[in-house]
């Protein structure tokens, strides 16, 4: 991993100077929990994606940089949303930011953070650069709410979830990859080779990071083990156990985790028992096949040392442990 | 007034017809929401403004519907989020979307019509389109902040209340008619006169609003009598009200006004005092000053039927009691 790690500590200077420009010009009300939420670090794994495929295609000019930012910035703006309405307690090892500055101060720092990228991105003057982002921003909002919507009914198969996890982090995901392949004007079929390797690099993503969940405690994630779980969220590690339930316990547990009224026993057990039963190693090995499909799609990218370093970040997904 | 109402319901169906078709395609959480902040009216000023200038500039094709919808999505949009911002009661006589729908769903409308709003835009491959839209985005959320921050400090200034409506209001406003121009692909100062026209319709439209909420009652405007002083805001009528007051007793009020500590009697009184004191009819005064500002731009509008059309919108918003 030894080149990847050095790449990312040569760009991430250009990316954080990006960002902290966007922060800069944001009003005194929303700044603060703008500056907290990308302070708050995350892997900055949204840009990272866009430069790299931008300059595997050949893209060599620095304006690759604010596009990166922006997606970032609609990473974060979805963030502090998000928080909101799951009523989050932490985030990346701190308090939420509603919690701190305020349930209208958040909202506004994410509407200002959306409407701050969709400029950034319309001052490329691309059509097919802004549609490709806007597409993106419509598709998390709808993978939120379809999330919401999916949490009233009784139960959620693979395929639901799976719709769900592509809209609320593979779009954007895909949307890195396939818009740095814009910037770069390679042509149409580069271009949704850089789109299918982003989507399905997207969904391994949320697949481990929603494993990680149940397994890497507070200290490292930055989350409460079973974090998820207290919020109400039906992962694929918990869809997984409450298949091993009998029906009535199944409606049992879910009524209870959907109304927050897990015991703290009942919550340590479930872990224990999604520990258990392997069914953290069963959500990396699904993540697995995504990933090789990923790998598939980059096959595609002509050779570059760019494409190596995107074939590491591929590993990095699989690997990763916090 | 009589050709202008009868525009208005010619173009009527068209535009509810782009609305309709945009709520339909939403998801069934926040489609409710968004039938219902549209069901409940509104005067589709922004939509028609959109259209006339477009119409006035040579536009003759059925194209501007969408943009036209688009502006209104964008409206509703912010009216939702501001509701709940705003702890607002009552918006356009019926009980706030937030109530009756939950906080949730009514972020998530917001969040939803505004990236759709986005999405339709882009849909004509017109950079300045795009670039004029989304940064009238940016700037009605940054209007939103800038006054809840300022609602912050010891009182306001006009200049200060006036920026405040610019953001808030003005911008999306000078978007319509500026949006309609750039589409009919009018010259660089053609587009210029018509940002500022619709700047000081913008800047006129929400001042008139607010000498209103002083005078019109629920049941014809949508909103309870005073509603702004009962939510807390500072406006004009209470501004000028306040500074008629000496130094002790203004901060006094001030202080109760911000923290919604009001008796009702003592809201009676203050909603007394804006009216016995002329002070909705100075408002509409200053007003007036705004509505000349965009008579005079439209003059440099070529001679045509929606030219005189635009001119009886400044009319209306002149005289209008509701």
């Amino acid at each position: 991993m030894k080149n990847l790690l050095k790449y990312f500590y040569e760009q991430l200077p250009k990316i954080e100077n990006c960002l902290q420009q966007e922060i800069n010009s944001l009003s005194p009300l929303v700044k603060p929990v703008a500056q907290h939420i990308l302070d708050a670090g995350g892997k900055r794994l949204r840009p990272v994606l866009c430069i790299l495929t931008a300059q595997a295609f050949g893209c060599r000019e620095d304006n690759v940089y604010p596009l990166a930012g922006a997606l970032e910035l609609i990473h974060s703006a979805t963030l502090l949303h998000d928080d909101v309405l799951d009523n989050a307690i932490m985030r990346r090892s701190q308090k939420a930011a509603h919690l701190i500055f305020g349930l209208k101060e958040t909202i506004l720092a994410g509407d200002a953070l959306l409407a701050r990228a969709n400029q950034v991105v319309t001052t490329y003057h691309d059509t097919s650069l802004i549609s490709c982002v806007s597409e993106a921003i419509y598709q998390t909002a709808a993978g939120e709410i379809l999330e919401i919507e999916r949490m009233k009914q009784e139960t959620l198969s693979f395929n639901e979830y799976l719709e769900i996890i592509m809209g609320k982090t593979g779009y954007l995901i895909q949307t890195c990859s396939q818009s740095g392949a814009i910037l770069a004007k390679t042509g149409g079929p580069c271009q949704e080779a850089a789109r299918i390797f982003g989507r399905n690099l997207g969904i391994a993503f949320q697949l481990v990071d929603d494993a990680l969940d149940y397994t890497v405690d507070h200290d490292s994630t930055g989350k409460p083990l079973g974090g998820d779980l207290r919020e109400g969220k039906l992962t694929l590690p918990l869809i997984m156990f409450l298949q091993t339930q009998d029906r009535k316990r199944q409606q049992d547990l879910l009524d209870k985790i959907k109304e927050r009224r897990l015991t703290e026993e009942e919550h340590l057990w479930i872990v224990d028992q999604v520990k258990n039963n392997e069914l953290v190693s069963s959500t990396r090995q699904v993540a697995q096949k995504y990933l090789d499909l990923a790998r598939h799609s980059l096959e595609q990218f002509p050779s570059s040392s760019e494409k190596d370093l995107l074939n590491q970040v591929l590993e990095y997904i699989q690997t990763r442990e916090n």
